[in-house]
């Protein structure tokens, strides 16, 4: 539906190359597959130089290794997300080199890497329960073309521990950061940096965390500017975002 | 109700030195005076050596007058809370010396005041707008027979603000740290001094702050322990509380 | 507190050519101007190249005033958010030379422009009322040193207004989404572009709205990746977030 | 209470041809069966021509059992919702020629079928795990005796994918529309038709979904007019909903 | 964006009839006038014989009036809704034969009224004070061309206020309910008619009412089935949806 | 719709003492006026004894003004409840004897009281601030036949105060227990007496009582049984339901 | 703590039938039984007739047994509420005697059964899955001595159902009305009776009922005056408040 | 990053003591010991004479093997909080000589232990379900060096049991009050003794208590004053802050 491609269109339909049902058609078939119950969009990758990305909850086994199965008909790198070890094993009987990343619960298929991103990307936690979804936003910028930097583990509550990683902190080009409980990692780490920072809160925590809810309002009210927050536990979104940030701008 | 009391009390019984409905109507009828639409508590001053408080919103101006005057035949100092201008020039009327805290919304009618507590209350603000709380709490400190330090806007996205406090942070005896938005800064002050820490959440913010529900539960889960919090806006339970920990304990 | 700043310090402590009581006092006093009931952040526009920022709201006017007078010692650029007319006409008495913008509730001190943006900040609302907090975010990315394209009014119910605006939204660097009610414009904007997208909830709407928490939870939970989310009505958070991404990051 | 049919009655009871207590019982006894646990209601069915509908959830197998043999002594069709295999398994002893659809949790007892719709009901999902939810809609439409027309996975992160379906929606009568996370498909397929929307947010999502609360406020604050919403992963209610909408109303 | 249209546009430009700039700029432009604060979708009334709707909260006077004038050059019938009496007047400024319709805060500007809808809507409330959200909608039918039967003040606690009007509600093709504090009305309504019922909750009520919230989930919840609900007071939302339903469907 | 009286109507059709159009027409128009805006309901008086009441919120002064008209035809007691200064003056013009109880909000039209309650009814507040609630249950439950005993400002933070009115407690029939704030007096008070105890949130308090939420919640939980809770400042509802508590059961 | 019983005491101090440490002792220790984890309260039934209840959620299996080992020697009736299986099969081996009631989930030991309620109290549910919670209450009632019309799955949406109970609705000197979903049955009795209804929300139905949340808002607010309302899935506060209305009153 | 040690760290770099770089390291390094997923704080124990703490929710058996195995290096003494069965045997391996507290569910490594708080800490329950979070809270005060006293069962429905228990309340230094379901003890213990009060809520209770909201309201909304509030259920935060505010302050 790109004004371009809607250019080029019109223009073999005004010279005869293309019958105009024909023309219809190739706007309605042409960018996704149609499988039934679901419709596979293996034209993203060309777009943007991704790979495609699964998300595995509510899928059905057969669900998910259908869609791997269409996908690696286009030599696409693949990425399945909130895989548990099941799930892992369904796709490796249909992508035999598939890698699984346990701690991330990411199923990675990657036929070429290659770095991509403008500088490093960096994942911060605040505490060690909150590695899972660091490491779900790790592998998202890896698999996405990026250096990735793990500061782990330096909440506020002994700031000299986020202190001694001052330097790697403001090496970044972007930072992601992961918290739970209260979140107020993002507001220090926020004024510590003039980057943009990434924010992720996560379900770590109990008793009036209320499932991630405290870290979230934390960081959507952080009095440092320059944050952006994703959903709760959502590293993959965390690590899509900072990707996009840390790919070269072509000027148009 | 106090055991050491009842036990005199049913000495003098014993004794015959009071008729046992007279002993009843002592009980009944000693702790408070009643005024209808309020239990005046004239004694409780005299039990732990603090004035009296009243508590302004929803009491009719009628109302406050009436008690200040029935607290003042009994020397009491007296505080009045959450009092608007209207209300400071109502209780004027019959308590011609009293003095208005504008900032903190409170009027003083004391007597003496004498330096009790064992050390420095310090109260600590993030910001600017956080300040008519913190000098509920302060107003309310000083009341109660405390030295008070006021730090305010150090708030944690400009986080060398904050340390270059951190003497005075740590020669408090107790700490009262009022904040809204996200009140990330209660975490850091916690991590960094080994006193109790008195949390006040203020409805300062807007959008997903919810009036201060965003700070309130921050406070409630800050990965920093030692942390008590009070309702939000709460600046003279805080100033209660510290003075309650900053006073000498007679042991027993 | 930057490593390099401080290895510099040390190197005159060593060399005598500062007294270890004199390098204290400029690790404490240097990087702010305290006032009391503001710690004044007079050095952070050398940091990053950006102006001051005032958030007006819980600020008396003398503060706001005090707080400008101050920065203007110091050539800054000043941005005061959140301003109304009142506002505006008391920073008039201290800085003549300011300007209001009057949907954005902004009052701007600017002694030099540049722009120094790498792209074009697209600035894209679903409704007309959506527009003062999308003036917000775009007088912020202008005072910011950024080229904006202003796109009001293309909500998802006529899609067709959106999609006649496809070129536009595909030139930006980054886009600034803002939408009240549902707020699904930004789902629908994250799956047409591949550059970073920062939502803005805003509260209008009525009902079960609740004030911006629909198109907040609406935006957190977006199918399309690559959004970061900001408070509800945060215009100024946004233009901030978008004006770091569109930042020449030079290379260490 | 039917007026028409107590206007009968009352020419009965004068015509003799009842006696009043008689025409007492009739009123009280006849339109359920009181079987203690629940009161079936066997001539729902006459009424409107739909079959008997029976909520499992929180029936004991005997309980489910009991209702579906008193229904089946009134040659009633059934439908089942909410069953779980065992469910299935236990029905299939006192109604051996039911049939289960597993993705939609639903038996079905359907002694004849036929189609009284005036026109067909498309069910429209987000994404693949929105199905199951779907399917309970899908089916009840058919049981109620309408065609169906299932579009699944078009989700709005991928506009493209909904537009190659635009004729199909256009031509449908009534259009159920399925989506968890944040529900936009409501929005934007409500603008491209004319016709009744039925919106089923789904509990499909995670962290600030609350289960499906983010999809449900956004369906109910959706700026596309015409949109009816039913409660979180309700498919039998907006099958019902959208199967009375394409009944053909007989003028009185 | 019709593929009808189209298909017709792929004609012209194939036989010439167009040029393929032009036939871009058709796409483009024609189907809303671009007034920068607004996109006004001046053909919508052709594409649904509706007439335009203009939501007024958030909108200056001057925009509501722009709108109004430039949506009259088209001949469309215009219905301004939450429009208090000043943005009455103001309308009446540009469109002198306009009429305010008091309780439903409704302007409306009628060029020719037929009525089209194939029977008749029932507007039910449970109190009084539930009327201006009742009329929001009865005028919205009205306006969209239905005949609207009134039923006011048959709230549940005296359920033979309801009884009496049962016939009236079993005449109704379509039943708009609108009820504030428990909402239980809908409950009741919907066993009672086998017909589509639009369910209104409004923020009729006070304390645990919490401005409509409990009325919302009454409604969602609903034993009866065939209840489609809208947004809290959004009578407008609920008269076109009404609308929607009782439209005849010419088959396609 | 009662038993009795439909079989008296069914023995009158069948005597020929009644057509049966009327017969339908007294069932249909006796037990109500229907006035367009309002059905009032000016039997129920007849049936329980009870004075008609009008809660005046939502209502125009001249809905009210006629209800009241209307019920003064028929000799009833009436109770205007919520009712501000400006709606006593506008009763006042159509029933000039009627009383103002202000602290209550309360208009009360007797034409005769007597006293039928079998025991009193103990209304209790926890403090000052709660009276006007409190006020408006001892009002109703005057009106409604009763004898009040109102014991005012017995918190449980100087719970002295309590027991020193507990003969007063165990004395009432039934309790009804006002509090606001953390609402703790009813757990005590419940644990103290054996007849039942009508509870009472109300919205004093600030921050995170969420004006009345943490009193409704607390009531809610009381580990004391025997409480039945009503609405946040619902003083009318809880004086209604212990005055249905304390009336004579006449034996069946 | 009675007034009377201090009194007593009182005159055997001053006759010196008691030692003043043998009075302050007798105050301590009479009214319960301390166990360490629990201080069981061995003297309430002699003060309200009622039997013994035991909560046992959160105690573990030897606490129950000791509990009731511990109660058995005063030849109490015993109540232990929210009992499993193997709670009952425990307490068979204290109590050999004990009966258990499955759906209500409590074990009975009765040593004398009377009835001493003055009426009936009716037990009414909305649906089949209400019925554990109603079963609850009304073995509640009847353990505390009354005489319970078990009225079930009478639910609004079928409502000539729940009229064709009318009389023994009528009949009840109190009801229980228990129902989930969105509880409108409440609101539908409430306007049918004149006695007092105690109101059980159950968490019975799913997504937006919130488990429990939807009904307890639609019971606390309903339009029917007369309901009290207790916690959700709280049967036996139902019947505890419904034994107590139901009791005979003795004057004073 | 204290301002004395920083002062000798300065004296060195001049006296040359010490080279820049090193004291760049010793600024880095010297807190806390880098594992990677844990920055062990080894000298937090030296700071303040508290043992050190881990939190074992979300950390893999091995990490919390690793840190002990750190830990015990520099001979501290080890409290793990929120320990099952399976970690206290994993601490086993590691630490032979652990004890575990099961109601705690702590673990316990302690080299020597001596009473430094100078009074008693009371911690009191509301219930014997709430005594798993005071023993928490019990345990962490012992082993922080306190006296406990533990008064357990002593809600307020009986108030009776907890007035016996007046002279131990009295007592202590520091009370800890413990409630779950609507949490009320705290207000009553508040109003009676003069010391400061930690409030833990607990998640005791079922349907509105929503996991200790309800309890966690209650204490926030205290009337009575002096009271701090924790996280639900932080018996080890509660524990925590009482012996801070027990500990003896050295004057500065």
């Amino acid at each position: 539906m790109d004004a371009e491609y809607l250019r080029n269109l019109l223009n073999q339909v005004r010279d005869g190359g293309i019958a105009i049902d024909d023309a219809l058609n190739v706007i309605k078939d042409l960018p996704f597959q149609d499988m039934g119950f679901a419709k596979v969009d293996n034209h993203r990758k060309l777009r943007n130089g991704y790979p495609e990305v699964i998300y595995c909850p509510g899928k059905t086994t057969f669900q998910i290794q259908s869609i791997v199965h269409e996908l690696m008909k286009y030599d696409s790198n693949i990425l399945a997300s909130r895989a548990d070890k099941s799930v892992y094993e369904a796709i490796l009987q249909v992508a035999p080199n598939c890698t699984y990343h346990e701690a991330a619960r990411m199923v990675v298929i990657n036929r070429k890497i290659e770095i991509t991103g403008i500088g490093t990307i960096a994942v911060v936690t605040a505490g060690t329960a909150d590695i899972p979804v660091a490491e779900e936003a790790a592998v998202t910028c890896e698999v996405f073309g990026n250096k990735v930097d793990r500061i782990y583990d330096v909440g506020v509550a002994g700031i000299h521990r986020l202190f001694a990683q001052l330097d790697r902190l403001r090496e970044a080009n972007v930072l992601i950061v992961v918290a739970g409980m209260e979140g107020a990692l993002v507001s220090v780490v926020g004024g510590l940096v003039d980057r943009p920072v990434v924010a992720v809160p996560t379900s770590v925590g109990y008793g009036s965390s209320f499932n991630g809810l405290s870290a979230l309002l934390t960081m959507l009210n952080s009095c440092a500017s320059g944050v952006g927050v994703v959903n709760i536990d959502n590293g993959f979104g965390a690590g899509y975002l900072a990707s996009n940030i840390n790919k070269e701008r072509v000027a148009k």
